[in-house]
């Protein structure tokens, strides 16, 4: 029998197919063993030296006394060359069918000069600096009060949409909060207004009181795979403290989440064989920090199963990994 | 510059990227000449002779004198042999993470005994069976009441997410109305009680205004790249005639449907060389139907672009092709 579940703070429903369940170990064995990549690659636009091929950064950690644009950075923040959204008026246009200016920020941090690391093989002092530049960045773009939502996302292998292996994520600041997020937060509003306490805060006791769903805790954070998970080892990290923001994170946290995230990457390269996934960071709209209702946290999706007909129509999802054995998985897998 | 565009039903926003606009003609280039396939696999649990291979039919169409699960079928109905669903008792459970039993029905409707065949390759009145195929299995499974949302799809190609390729799609009567519905009907409901009138019925009157979006119309349907389309030549099909939902199809319209979905279907095999798709019906939930709000309609999303981390984390999806360069690509392009 499957069994359908249901996200606390969005009500969605997903299926569990425990029929046609397939084991962790059968994710692990069908993917091939990880190319070797160089560490530089001569045309690649992100490695340095070929700083020519890229766009022009607009912040670093550098090595003292290097100039701009030329090596020595240990991290870069540029604009990304093919980008969704420009600088630009904010034009709104359109009657029935409604227009606006694709304005906006969008920008790659280019987050190592080491072409074939990854977040999962990374130092745990190098995932800092990205979580560091992710806060600059988040910070600086939040000054231009027109952009409502920042998303800070990264992509990792083909089957996520990845174009350029070198280890980067990316940030948009975009102008409109769209429906999707709307519709989130009028749940979490829902069940604010019913019990005073913010959802996420009680998912997070209860998981840490039921425990087969938790993948690590540490001082700051949690990671586990949610009750509801719409794919197989989809994975959230969560800060203990309630914070309705990423731009709020503190230096402790920023320590500690580094640790985290190269522990659970870690352990889905070794677990996996280096799979595509998608990471995003979920952090309130400008106008909704800060709130008591909505709680920032990061969301890992492996692209290990295709979603079809069924979930593009419907929107509910059907999950053949029961989140409680791939949390099991994970927790006793080592992290590379 | 990029666009965003709303989309007038749902109120959701796309990018329009026309910085790093593709021209129609580069995803034709890009595919590879469609592989021949033979017209019958011994392996193939679809092909007419393997009936000991399949699950046993619940509904088909014979030649006179032919036995159930014996060949002689043009079309058969199947129950899924790796069901999502099964039949059973409803039971609720769980209290701050809820629970239901995983109910309904999942079954196949196998289109044609020929296994190299797609609809895009099939002969109209094949497809005028298959559609009347969907309509008898949507009546019998409307019978339970509990079955709230009856979803009819089909996957064509890996990328969409099919195992098998002998020529199929599929129905999940499942017990609940996904969130991700019961917002897309708010919204329908919404402009309903501000105007008087559906949205849908709405933007097909705007759309046959312009025309710039109009793959093409016939007498009961039209086919159309939606103005704020999420993917490259996301193409919809709706009737002209108001009505909620697909149950309520007429012999004049099934007739009509097969010869647009074969002429659609057709112009995307030829001009993106038999690409992976989604089929979707849209349709109202049992207790929406009848629905002055709300328009049945078929989605058709052909999968050649990936949605990546900002899709996932935003909701705004990214869109390469101009709805409006897609349809004149198509409107000119021959069928198969």
């Amino acid at each position: 029998m499957s069994e359908l579940r249901q996200n606390p703070a969005t009500k969605e429903w997903v299926i569990v197919a425990t029929e046609r369940a397939k084991r962790p170990d059968d994710f692990a064995k069908k993917t091939v063993e990880p190319v070797k990549k160089p560490a530089y690659d001569p045309k690649c636009p992100f490695c340095p030296g070929n700083e020519s091929l890229c766009t022009k950064e607009v912040f670093a950690y550098r090595e003292n006394g290097t100039a701009p644009n030329t090596p020595g950075w240990t991290l870069k923040v540029v604009p990304n060359k093919f980008a969704a959204l420009y600088p630009g008026e904010l034009v709104r246009g359109g009657n029935f069918f409604k227009t606006m200016s694709g304005i906006g920020v969008h920008e790659v941090v280019v987050e190592t000069p080491e072409h074939h690391l990854t977040m999962g093989t990374m130092s745990v002092e190098q995932i800092e600096k990205v979580i560091s530049a992710y806060s600059e960045r988040y910070h600086a773009i939040s000054e231009d009060k027109r952009m409502d939502l920042i998303t800070i996302f990264r992509n990792n292998g083909k089957s996520a949409g990845t174009s350029l292996e070198h280890p980067h994520s990316q940030i948009i600041g975009s102008p409109i909060v769209p429906v999707h997020i709307r519709y989130k937060i009028q749940e979490a509003v829902r069940y604010f207004d019913d019990t005073g306490r913010c959802v996420y805060c009680d998912a997070l006791k209860e998981e840490l009181a039921i425990k087969d769903k938790i993948v690590l805790e540490t001082n700051e954070f949690v990671a586990l795979e949610p009750f509801a998970s719409k794919s197989p080892f989809e994975t959230w990290i969560l800060p203990k403290k309630h914070e309705s923001s990423f731009k709020n994170i503190n230096t402790a946290e920023k320590r500690d989440l580094a640790k985290v995230l190269r522990e659970v990457l870690g352990k889905l390269y070794v677990g996996l064989n280096d799979p595509s996934y998608n990471m995003m960071i979920h952090s309130a709209p400008r106008q909704e920090d800060p709130a008591d209702y909505y709680h920032w946290h990061i969301q890992i999706v492996p692209r290990i199963t295709t979603p079809a007909g069924f979930e593009l129509g419907s929107g509910i999802y059907i999950n053949v990994v029961r989140p409680e054995d791939a949390a099991k998985f994970l927790r006793e897998m080592r992290s590379s």
